[in-house]
């Protein structure tokens, strides 16, 4: 679980500019637990346990990596990046973070730690202010470097040849409940080399329009939409993509939609240059569905960071004025949502570059009709 | 992922008692979001999303269940156990919280809530005092009705038996790798029932030290320790139990510890009886461990609290000098590690009953011996 050796390079670099995004934000210190703030700047991950792990990172000075005793032997010191203080069993390990981080005026929390631990720190300092980690560290995860895009693109590929399978037939759907697909598509996401599934949406007909439906015991029938949304971790890093199928002939009021769906995700990644506001992003592929009179039925953002996280900044939403940077990933996934009739969405992974929105999935964008 | 219907009685009931403890604790307001004390107020689970799900509960008055919007659909309302408020994808559902607790002196918020969501509330309830909401809901949760203690038992008997598939040389060892074994254990946690694998440690020799070693490339090999700590949920409850075996004819030094392991357990167990405050349960195994010379190799506590959770209250820990009672459930799970050469640990799950402690596994509790 600890970072090889030959990293610790990649993490001084990153702990170095965290501590100048504190310097610039009026950070004292910074704490880590269970989330991806920790594993990015450590290569570290924090077991989700009420035995606590926290990295303590003071704005000048050592980092501390506080960690139950009995997982010490899991974890390697990493010199300048943090050293080792285990805790024993009976000890309070909050008083010890209260003990580092005394005197802070300003302390920043990573979003995914447990609250218990913060409510447990909240007397141990005294008079400080709270804010989000996502301020220092969040700006560095979004912009991925070159190793980072590629762990995206190969996550990105892994999922488009499963949507290639689904869009040529060859993953049985009618007579199959949602569940049953769902499980394919998670069998699938693994063979194809993700460690991890995060989830794999199949929502079938009236189903498909409630946006995160929980793939169900729900029989699928001939001609009906199918909706799938479907990712995984590979290699610490996302997928995400949604393709929609038809079981028969597409119907004409869902192949007008279709289209009307199809120009809002195209207007969307076409919007997604570097320099762009993300709310802009949003606007753009809102504007033609609204046009087209579906607004009411589009209930979602357009988008959302992706990285060593499903979810992650920046947010393409309306009240983002967030200018979109060289190396920021995230989603374009426009829908529509007619409610208990149907649902569609389209979904792909895109990366800002200089030379423009670079997509990290390709397979095809149409509704494709797959025989019953 | 609502509760049917039939059940919202439980619910009625549990919040009742709930508020009951606010009283007794000076508790305005209850806050959950992620984590399993909201299903068992509700039979809903949050999504750990940055979309915040949160369910209000004010000591008087009808709780709130502030839900993104377009997550609603997957819900019920249960009438008197809550309403729904769902916010839209620009709003702030902080800012709708903190105007649902304003006026709130002490606020109880549930352990797992995503530390960012409090650090936004806290501005928006200025002058709160917080606290873990473990102090008004995990009273209730410690002890189980009968038909928690049954799921923990239905959920015990099917590690048992995949325990005595190990004991038995039915899951091959000797030539393959802790994480072809771990794999192995996980398939049959589900195949025996589980909805969930929690963990599958597979731990080899010098492995075995470290309690929470994860299961590697490491070749199992003959005449060796290997250790086995594995669990899952099944329907809501979880398993967890370790065995370990020994690939050859056990060696001389492995079989003295572990007769003093054995006899920790045993110890520990009985001494498990309602009334008896948690630490002494601790001392129990404990002071067999240390009698016999090994006491610096066992390097934490006793047990945990099981149940929705696999580690939750009571923990079994020098300290805690709650007493037991009917209905607490709870490992006794005493280890002896010696670093860079082998550890054993041996734990069941045992509820405290009137009747005396009543374990819920029952597999074979020696160190048996596998043909390589």
């Amino acid at each position: 679980m600890s970072a090889p050796a030959a990293d610790t390079s990649v993490y001084l670099d990153r702990l170095d500019r965290v501590r100048a995004a504190m310097t610039e934000h009026d950070i004292d210190t910074l704490l880590l637990s269970v989330g991806h703030d920790l594993p990015y700047l450590t290569g570290y991950t924090a077991m989700p346990l009420e035995r606590l792990t926290m990295l303590v990172v003071p704005r000048d000075g050592d980092a501390s990596m506080i960690i139950p005793g009995l997982e010490a032997a899991r974890v390697v010191e990493q010199p300048g990046v943090f050293t080792l203080v285990p805790w024993g069993e009976t000890q309070d390990p909050t008083a010890i973070v209260g003990r580092l981080a005394a005197g802070s005026g300003r302390v920043a929390i990573g979003d995914q730690m447990w609250a218990r631990f913060l409510v447990e720190l909240l007397p141990h300092i005294p008079g400080a202010e709270y804010t989000r980690a996502v301020d220092v560290v969040g700006e560095l995860r979004m912009k991925k470097d070159q190793a980072e895009i590629d762990a995206l693109a190969a996550a990105g590929a892994a999922v488009d040849k499963i949507a290639g399978e689904l869009q040529r037939g060859e993953i049985p759907l009618v007579g199959r409940t949602e569940a049953e697909v769902s499980a394919h598509l998670s069998r699938r996401i693994i063979e194809e080399g993700h460690q991890r599934v995060n989830f794999a949406i199949v929502a079938a007909g009236e189903n498909a329009s409630s946006p995160h439906h929980h793939a169900g015991e729900r029989v699928i029938r001939e001609n009906e939409i199918v909706l799938c949304d479907f990712g995984g971790t590979m290699n610490g890093y996302c997928s995400d993509t949604t393709r929609c199928v038809f079981t028969g002939e597409i119907a004409g009021d869902v192949a007008e939609a279709y289209a009307v769906l199809h120009a809002a995700h195209a207007a969307g990644v076409a919007a997604a240059t570097v320099g762009t506001p993300c709310e802009d992003v949003d606007r753009a592929a809102r504007a033609v569905i609204a046009d087209a009179g579906y607004g009411d039925y589009f209930i979602h953002r357009t988008g959302h960071g992706i990285g060593l996280e499903e979810h992650e900044d920046p947010y393409i939403v309306e009240g983002n004025d967030l200018p979109l940077a060289a190396g920021h990933a995230f989603s374009i996934e426009p829908g529509i949502y007619v409610p208990g009739e149907w649902g569609m969405r389209l979904e792909d992974i895109v990366v800002a570059t200089d030379g423009g929105p670079a997509p990290v999935n390709h397979s095809n964008h149409d509704l494709v009709s797959v025989d019953a």
